[in-house]
Order: C-alpha cells, then structure tokens, then sequence
C-alpha cells in the first residue's frame, strides 16, 4: 500500500503557543496539557479544538506461539475475553463506560471463531491464528497486507461516521511474544531488553520465551516493516498498525495504549514517519521493553499507574486528560478578557 | 476543637482483596487503580463502592508575605483569579466542566473584599489578609481556631448534602511560602528543602524568599500544629485543613491537589493522624517541596504530569481515575462470572 501521510503544518504554531501562553496561568503551569493542547492545535489546525465521537477500536488475534507456553493463559481464553467485552464485563469496558467513549471489538484472527458471530463483533478474520513465530513466519506476506488494509479501511469507516480520535486496544494470548519480537527486529536492541513478563509469567517461562522470541528474530534477513510484521505476525497487530496509518492519512488523532499497541505504532511510523505527528501515547506499561519503545517513539505518555493489562484499558483512561487539554485551549480566559494584572 | 477520627475498619480488607482478585485480568494488572479500589472500599465499608455527589471546594486567602515580593504576581490577583473562577474562566473551571465536578468558590480573607459579594462566593472572611509571617504571627491562635471550624462546618454540610468525596483547591498569591513554612516547621527538613520558585519566580526572589521563610520558621518555639497554623498562616490552608478533618470525621473521602493543598493535609495528619486513611492524592507537583510532603505522607499520586497551577487542577484532573477503580470495582466480571478458564 501506499501511505500519504503528510507532517504538520507548522505554519501556526507560534499562534497556537502565544494563545496557550495569554490565558490566565503561569507560563507552562499546565505541563504536558499544554504541549497536548499544541499538537491537537496542530493536527486539527484550527482555533477551537474538539474531540468528536471518540471511539476505542480493540482487535483481538491469537497467536501460534502460544503453544509453547510463552503465556500464563492458553490461547482459547482470548475468545472467552471476547465474549467478556461483547457482554461488557471487561476492565476496558468499565473504563470506557466511565468516561462515555463506545467501543467495538474486532476478530482480526482469533483461534477459536466465535460462531454464529454477535452482531456487535466486527469480523474480520486473517486466520485461526497466526503460526508460531519461533519457528515459521507467522503469516505471509499477503496475509500481512490483507490485515493493513482491513484496519485501515475500518478505521476509513469510522472517520467518515464522525470520528476525529480513534484509541487502540488488543487481546491475544502470547502477543507479548509478538510484539517483543517486532520490537527486537525494528530496532537491533537486544531481545533481552524487549521481552517481558507479560501478564506474568515466571522466570523459567521466561528465559524459555527469549529464547523462543530470539530464535524468530535470527531468522529475519529482509529489514522491511512489512516483512518483519509477516514473520513475527501478528493479525491484531497488523490491522492496528494499518488502522493508525489511516488515522494518520486522514489527519486525525491516534491513542496508544501500552506495550503491544505501541509496536503496532512504531510499525507504522517505519512505515510512514509522518504517522508518529498523529500519536498521543496514553500510559507508561509496566511491560519491560515498554520503556525502550517509548524512547524509540520520542514518546511522553500521560500516565503512569503500574498498569500491565492491556485491552486499551490505559488509553481509556487517559481519554479525559484529551478532553481537558481542549477545554483549557478552547475556554480558558486570558489575562485580558478576564481582567488579571499579571 | 477535639477531632474523633476513626482509622480505617481493616478486618474486611481480605475480603475487599479477594474480589479484586477475581477480576477478569491478571493480579495486581491494574496497578495503582487496584490499590485505590481497595482504599476507597476500607472508606466506605461496602460491596459496592461509589463517588457521590463529588465536588470542589477552592479555597482562597491572602499572605502578608506577598508585600516582600515573593510572588510574580501582587496579591490584588488573589480577587482578580476568584472572580476569574467565578465567571468560569479559569483552568479549574474548565478541568471541573470536563469531569462534571461541581465547583464552589471560598473568601477565606483575600485581601481585597469583593463587594458586593456575588451569590455564587462563599465569604467566610477570617480577615484581609493574613500578617507576615516574616515578622510577625500570620495570625492569631483564635483566627486558626475560627478558620479550621468555618472549613469544617462547611464540609459537614457538603456530606450532609450527599457528597461523599471533597476536592480541595486554593488560591492565594505568595501561600506557597506560607505552605513552605509550614512544612519546614512540621517535619523540621531545611527550609531550601521546602520553598520552591512557585509559579515561576527569579533565582534572586528565591533567595529572598528563603531568606524570609526562614525567618518565620525560626520564631517557632511551640511545635502544635495550631500554633503552627497560626504562626505561618494562611488563612486558606487553615480552613482546607479544618474541612479535611471533618471529612475524614464523618468518614468520607479527601481529594489532595498539589503543594499548597498536600500541606493542609500534613496539617490535618498532624492534628489527627487517622485523617490519611481518608486521602487521595491527585498529583506530583513540580513545586520543589511536593516530592518531600509526598514521603512524609506515605502518598503515591495519581498523575504526574508537571503542573504548577494549583486551584485543585490536579485533584479535578484526577477524579476520573478515582471513578474508574470504582467502575471496574464494582461492574468488572470475575472469572467464574465469565466463564474465563484461567
């Protein structure tokens, strides 16, 4: 595919600072609210900022390696936390009710289908499963590229119904091991300093998930983004990937979550630089290669609670800090219209 | 005024932990949340938890200490900013509208009366100003006794009406050198420990402010926390202190904002230890002293985002946070609930 990601247009953002610096606070009293309020400014290049019919998207896939036992869970419990979300039980479901931001969950490749299909699940199977990484590629080429165009054609959907933020979330068993892996390959860095615990595993089935991970990273030849995601796979991953790039395209706003969302987003800025201008990165992870990530992805996030869950359950929670970043911008009185002396 | 604060009721805590662990996620993934969800159940001693009726409290006074030049701003933008927050222009008014926290706005003895008096200000006047603390008993101790008894009969009549979480917040140009005092005097640090450049002074103004905190601290000879309210004043932090004991006496929560709030708080645990049972606090502040109050305190905040502002932007920021351990507490399907087999 061919991504046209534009960078932002900087044009304005003396005007947007100078606004931010005329209401009525200290100058940068509002620490990172303010370079948030700035690059809403930025993305939405307008004089009142606004976050219209946010939407948490949380695909879910599953993973061939899970087989070895890289995971405190086997793979048929990411269907039965499927049916956790559709029927609204899950801790992503509570934080999006809590602060009235709809989601919709989508099969990108889960093992055991959910069959007949709820109405309220988006469909759109890759396969029962990527392969197991440590040994084959995950998926093929094709595969990989039929996953980006499917996220990226809901996402489409979603901007066209309304949406200007689009926030990410994933379940799959093992797709710690995934996502650690694309982060080895991306990057050089050690798949030591990428791998973590997961949801927590213990160490021996950790040393065993080094291995397994170091094991699928060796047998990459071909640096391309779209290979390393075909060999390392992914189908929730890829089609998050592929959803961001189109935010990106269309100029809207993407939320992080932690760890496994965030490679998705470091896929997409390799694919397409342009694409990290669209990114707010919503919580640090307590996942071990989550702070590598970060710094590779210049990233700042807004929260910090020892969360390791996933689900898109720390972007959730940081939807109202957006919120009020655009408040501030767009409500705040200046010295001058409120009459402070400062 | 004689406090009868109860500690925590403990014996059902095993219980209270039990149920977060049943949870549909892995233990202890949802971090900070978790250990709030818990906190907030030993407050309320129930199945299922809940924030009532939740509403801020600003909280505003004047400092004799600003005549020194202290402060970037005089103190005439203490009434200024309370008119400010009256007419809704101010940050805490937006992060409030956010997070559909009601606001209420406090004359605790701003130093220049606003008169008439809009409907919406709360006047409980201690006096125009406190004296400076430099040089001089900021207040008398009848004035601290009048001002922790105006704070507390005014939360007791928020809990009367339903609330059963109190935010706190304050304005008050040069109380971050009160708050200083305070502290230095409260835990015996060193005062360059304690003061900090508050909303944004110059290194010499830092010097002086030093200078002069120090002075005020040395008059100490009678270590009560009373006759250290009265010495180092603040007229604001006396009644925030007095609203938070009576919080915590009718066993109802304590939303902590940054600086100036968290040394009303230090207060109140000095008064009657049991009070921190009832605290939450928002947020890390960049005010140089807030590290230190925060080890005192035994507190890990919410958020740490590099706010400065005070006003309880902090605490109004954090409440959906406080909302969602609530929401995931009470609604979130537990294993067996959800048939998930892990």
């Amino acid at each position: 595919m061919n991504w046209q990601i534009a960078p932002l247009d900087r044009t304005i953002e003396a005007d947007i600072q100078a606004r931010i610096d005329q209401k009525t606070k200290p100058l940068g009293a509002l620490g990172q609210l303010e370079q948030l309020a700035l690059q809403i400014a930025l993305v939405q290049q307008k004089n009142r900022i606004s976050i219209e019919r946010p939407l948490m998207l949380v695909f879910a896939g599953d993973h061939g390696i899970a087989e070895e036992g890289v995971s405190i869970a086997p793979s048929s419990v990411t269907q039965q936390m499927v049916l956790n979300f559709l029927a609204g039980g899950a801790a992503i479901n509570c934080f999006c009710r809590t602060n009235h931001l709809p989601l919709k969950v989508i099969d990108a490749g889960i093992k055991y289908e959910i069959n007949p299909a709820p109405t309220a699940l988006i469909v759109q199977r890759i396969a029962a499963g990527t392969r197991n990484l440590a040994v084959e590629p995950a998926m093929t080429i094709a595969q990989a590229e039929q996953a980006l165009r499917l996220g990226a054609t809901l996402a489409e959907q979603e901007i066209v119904a309304g949406s200007n933020l689009l926030a990410f979330g994933e379940m799959g068993i093992a797709n710690s091991s995934s996502a650690a892996a694309i982060l080895a390959a991306l990057s050089g860095a050690p798949v030591t300093q990428c791998v973590g615990k997961g949801t927590g595993i213990n160490d021996e089935q950790l040393a065993k998930k080094i291995a397994l991970v170091s094991q699928g990273v060796a047998r990459i030849t071909d640096q391309s983004p779209l290979n390393i995601l075909a060999e390392l796979g992914g189908f929730e991953i890829a089609q998050i990937c592929g959803a961001m790039l189109a935010t990106a395209q269309a100029q809207k706003l993407i939320l992080v979550d932690g760890f496994i969302v965030s490679v998705a987003a470091l896929l997409a800025v390799h694919i397409s630089p342009h694409a990290r201008d669209y990114m707010i990165f919503a919580h640090k992870s307590e996942e071990a290669g989550h702070q590598l990530l970060l710094q590779l992805l210049n990233a700042n996030p807004l929260l910090d609670l020892g969360l390791r869950l996933g689900e898109g359950t720390g972007a959730a929670l940081a939807l109202p800090l957006i919120q009020a970043a655009t408040s501030f911008y767009n409500q705040m009185a200046t010295f001058e219209s409120a009459g402070v002396t400062v």
